[in-house]
């Protein structure tokens, strides 16, 4: 784990909404109704850039997030996939797989931006569909690809 | 280039700020006051998402973003690496590659959220420098790796 005092909250040996785990990350569900579409992958020890893994693990890393995301277009058919490994808050290497709809609430800026609207309840309802059938499929077949 | 009628700013074969170029990728110097160490890698070719490449391409776009990333590192010193791959606006692939330091104008928040001080001139100028450092050594690293 990491080497200062102050506690990583990413360092956890079971996060509380993981959907999967091997030696080099765990996958938690980032959803919620804003973005139902949410998918984080950590890093399981405490690293905090692509650039500080083995090539061998990066690769592994990105046929990863290469699967999640081809899964993500498959049940969620958004309008565009965001990938971003930014770690300013907390500097242990995670990624942000996100689902994007030009009706999202905050299309078409990040989601770290200006909240533009409020999204149709039956709409979120249908995306959190969509997300729980990603997220029933996506554990076997990360099991069997990485 | 793109099927639509819409032309996209993205699809051009000169970039006014471009470093580099194989047939892949473009690579510009995205770098202004506020983020002198801000690196773009746009695909030559209009495709949407990373999943849209070949796992060829793909493997050779993050082994250069990897070479840009470990350069940034070495001439720029940032507190944090921030790689982002979003397109809402204009979805042509195209990767932000971007130095971080904790008193930058947005630090902790993403370059898209919002901005918490003003950035000393000196130290502003300061990174100038060590940007344009990695800028006149990076495109000879790039043709020598990918």
């Amino acid at each position: 784990m990491q080497t200062n005092t102050i506690p990583c909250e990413l360092c956890t040996r079971h996060h509380p909404r993981e959907i999967w785990r091997n030696d080099l990350v765990y996958v938690v569900d980032a959803g919620d109704d804003d973005m139902p579409g949410f998918i984080r992958v950590v890093l399981t020890r405490h690293v905090a850039e692509m650039s500080d893994l083995s090539a061998f693990d990066r690769d592994r890393l990105w046929k990863l997030i290469n699967l999640i995301e081809l899964e993500m277009r498959h049940y969620m058919k958004p309008a565009k996939i965001n990938l971003a490994q930014l770690g300013n808050m907390v500097p242990h290497l995670h990624w942000h797989i996100i689902a994007r709809y030009s009706d999202d609430a905050f299309f078409p800026n990040s989601i770290w931006g200006q909240r533009l609207r409020e999204v149709d309840p039956g709409l979120t309802q249908q995306r959190r569909e969509q997300a729980a059938q990603l997220l029933k499929y996506l554990p076997d077949l990360m099991a069997t690809t990485a």
